[in-house]
């Protein structure tokens, strides 16, 4: 087993917070739970002996129904032996239970999946995978992590072959999802096409040959992709340090270094380590150069340098205090989701491909409010600086999963395919959040009688974004109250995109209601001294006052302001 | 993989209803969810990357801050290959995952025990162990289960060798100490004792020989033991169906069948199946015979036959719907609460027969009103038909984990011992009952400043034990209203033990204070007509008034009726 060696670094404030945190209560992060009760001697015989021997027997006649009676259909194993923890190197098995206890609680936060850390002590890839193979009666899906490679690719290889449910070697494949998902959206932002751009790897490990995999898997031609480890450009006819996965990416080529394939190069994706690309580097790519430098916790370069060597670049990393993070908790949690739900046999290339186009379709749309207070201070709205969605954003849950369950219905891997996916969206988000269901039954009664309602701060951006949320989610018919250049102006400003179809726009000055209005008005303050003249002053020029008579007088039914 | 035959008998209503709790809401009866938040960016960077590196390279420099740090200490492996599921037989590795997470609801129910199943789909016993001995890392204990004889003996003893963490199979070794608790309390009521007690057992699998095994730990000598299986008695020299285990435990007997084997027998311990002991057997048993009727779910003989056959037998069966039912939850739960709690390197001999008798004990004090209240109907106090604690009986979680615990460390595999087991006791009963760490601190105060407290009606079996419960923690002097004999005769009555000591018992009728108490309802009452006469009435024959006089003059500190 790895050992770090005494004497190290101490740890930072936050290593120091974190240790706090785990040893704080209940040591570690996660607990398993009853979800049924057992408070009396009869919930015993139901949970237990003797009533749990029906469970036992309607799934030995039916193995499916271990899905009904049992955890197994949401239950993920977050397995490891700890060499390759984080950036930490092989720490061991015990060592890494810190970060599979951390994963499983991402499991459970993210996307409600239930999953158990399983730390398995052996760096013996026969052995390894002899203690896994069995175990696909206790889970749903097997997440690897944390493991190095080669011996990676050898595991889930195998382990995929044996077993009957989902194996996925999240470090590999959730990164190859995510930063797939920042290429396509980048690949957009600078006009480019999967079949043209060239494209530098850096770093041969787990992650980098699976980015390569899904890549060439999203449709960039092999000879488009150059992968380089620390002895240089992986180029046809190498020798020395290979083995047959980074051969298989071997290309034609006369760059040997870095440096040199980097020239002129589209678009870089490192996975490899700090610094090992300079502003010298960046400045001889191409126009609009795309630099994913998502070594972790330092990236090969940071976003300040990308932007001192080239302003019209896009950067992003693997750090949640830069823009466009490459996290992988935007894949691996709503996968399984989506797997678990459909009881697919496997997560396929289509499924990775389809989980890779939802995470970038949702960034390209516009961001709910409560998701921007949660990272404030920032400019979340399609661009350079916001490819990627970010990990809190609850839209998430709801997205990722249903495309998901979608590929693996379409490639025939779904055991329990889902008929009414609309309907499975809206169980989803209801998910995480009670509130949802029963808000939703609301909303439903809301669409069945939609309302007019006015947004009295027509030109306010929040009362924009309100007023299109309403129109989309089908509520009815939003009202603003302001100048309809403005509006029109604000919307474009902010990306909200230029059509206010279904929307109406009333301008107080020149409304044909303004004078009905401002008799309304007369008649009920005329009493309290308030002149003709004021009432109408106060119709024309306070939108609130306007907005108001709208619904005293049957315009509208709400108000909002 | 075994299967039950289609066509087997539909399920009893207790079954049906088990299938609908099973089946309802999230399926299954576990979960896995987070102890720390995750709601921030923040929080995410404590709980994972790049906080979590803080922890895992902690425990890379000292694997023992593992516990510190993760849920590794409390938390134990549920494993069961499922080729013995309860009395149903081998029905396969994904049939047996209803009673593992069962299971796990127990463990955390009963003992705050966070535990996971992990069905394990081999039947071969060097997979099995190749499956299991890696996974040190990830628990503080396994929990073996529902593993058909012989291969669990191998399985579980190579475990315990290769591991460094406690391996028990529950299905031996919990079985066994539950029925050695039952054993000492039977031998005590019966007036037998261990060194003359002979027994005979009837079935030869798992959990028979573990009982073999541990009733001879706790002194019943070799020769008295005779052992069947369904081929008849196991003597010396026999060839037909043995094995080492069985080989072990053979005797020199002209006894051939169980029924031989019975005659003069004092104690039956049967884990075979139903039917298998006669009216006539029992008959033929020594005078206040010991019937163990442990077959699940019906028994060797019902305690109505029993009772039929000899109205001086003690039975008990493994039902909760008979008296002195054998079940393990009283022992797995707790047992591992004090092995993991001193962080034992196993579960030893000393730990076992510590465990039994801390449950004997248990059985033969008084049964607090919450448990009578549970178990309605029901005469829970020591005796024939109450030789062991009931499941819901809240004082097992303060009893058994810290005699285990005190076990361990006085036989060297405690790792880390607890200096205070009082201070231990108390923290274990508060683990299940938030309440009680509140009103512990209360309790402390009470106890240093002892009241002496005054139970009106003194001669109320509800009273009686209120006082004998208030004097037993120690909270000061109770004082009993009411007649001397009356009071001794109901404790006599009730199994209360003789002891009035620590007690004041006051006859208001005779007591020196009457006087003095009635001239001072005179003096308040008077004017409102009462006669001299009528208050000495009063104080002499109504002990809510007497008692109450008691606290108004100073000679008491409070009242209860």
């Amino acid at each position: 087993m790895g050992k770090e060696p005494k004497g190290r670094a101490p740890h930072s404030a936050l290593g120091q917070e974190s240790l706090l945190l785990h040893a704080s209560g209940r040591p570690g992060k996660i607990e398993v739970v009853p979800t049924k009760p057992l408070t009396t001697q009869r919930d015993l015989s139901l949970a237990y002996s003797p009533g749990v021997a029906a469970p036992c027997l309607e799934i030995a006649d039916d193995p499916s129904k271990a899905y009904d009676y049992t955890a197994k259909g949401n239950l993920v194993g977050v397995i490891s032996n700890g060499t390759a923890v984080l950036g930490l190197g092989n720490l061991g098995a015990l060592a890494s239970k810190p970060v599979m206890e951390g994963k499983a609680v991402l499991f459970k936060r993210f996307a409600d999946v239930d999953s158990i850390d399983l730390e398995i002590d052996t760096e013996d890839v026969d052995a390894f995978v002899n203690a896994v193979r069995y175990l696909g009666p206790t889970f749903g899906g097997i997440n690897l992590e944390d493991i190095k490679a080669p011996e990676c690719f050898i595991i889930e290889q195998r382990l995929r072959e044996l077993m009957d449910i989902p194996v996925f070697h999240d470090d590999q494949h959730g990164t190859a999802i995510i930063s797939l998902a920042g290429t396509i959206n980048a690949l957009d932002l600078t006009g480019r096409s999967m079949k043209d751009v060239r494209i530098v790897v850096n770093g041969a490990g787990a992650a980098a040959i699976a980015c390569v995999e899904l890549i060439k898997t999203a449709g960039v031609p092999h000879d488009n992709v150059t992968l380089c480890d620390t002895k240089g450009v992986i180029y046809k006819g190498r020798t020395e340090g290979m083995n047959q996965w980074k051969s298989a990416h071997a290309v034609d080529t006369k760059a040997r270094t870095l440096e040199e394939a980097l020239r002129g190069a589209d678009m870089f994706l490192g996975l490899s380590a700090k610094g090992a690309v300079t502003r010298d580097m960046v400045k001889t790519m191409a126009a609009k150069p795309i630099i994913f430098a998502m070594a972790n916790p330092d990236p090969e370069i940071t976003p300040e340098e990308v932007k001192a060597a080239r302003s019209d670049a896009i950067a992003a990393t693997g750090r949640s205090d830069y823009p466009n993070q490459i996290n992988n908790v935007l894949g691996f949690p709503y996968i399984f989701r989506g797997a678990l739900d459909v009881r697919a046999r496997t997560i396929n290339d289509e499924m990775k491909l389809a989980a890779a186009h939802a995470i970038a379709a949702l960034a390209r749309e516009d961001v709910p409010d409560e998701v921007a207070a949660a990272y404030s201070g920032r400019r979340l709205r399609f661009g350079p600086e916001y490819i990627i969605p970010v990990p809190f954003d609850p839209r998430l849950i709801s997205s990722i999963p249903v495309a998901v369950a979608k590929a693996a219905m379409e490639t025939g891997v779904a055991q329990r395919p889902i008929a009414d996916l609309e309907a499975y969206r809206h169980k989803l988000a209801a998910r995480l959040d009670p509130t949802v269901s029963s808000l939703g039954a609301i909303f439903e009664e809301v669409k069945n009688a939609p309302c007019r309602v006015v947004f009295a701060e027509g030109e306010e951006e929040k009362s924009i974004r309100a007023a299109l949320a309403y129109r989309n989610a089908g509520h009815g018919t939003p009202i603003l109250i302001g100048r309809a250049d403005r509006i029109q102006a604000a919307m474009t400003e902010q990306g909200l995109g230029e059509s206010v179809e279904g929307i109406e726009i009333h301008n107080s000055s020149l409304s044909t209601r303004t004078d009905a209005y401002a008799d309304f008005l007369y008649k009920r303050l005329q009493r309290k001294g308030a002149l003709v003249r004021d009432c109408q002053r106060m119709a024309k020029l306070d939108r609130n006052i306007f907005a108001a008579c709208m619904v005293a007088m049957g315009d509208a039914d709400a108000m909002v302001t």
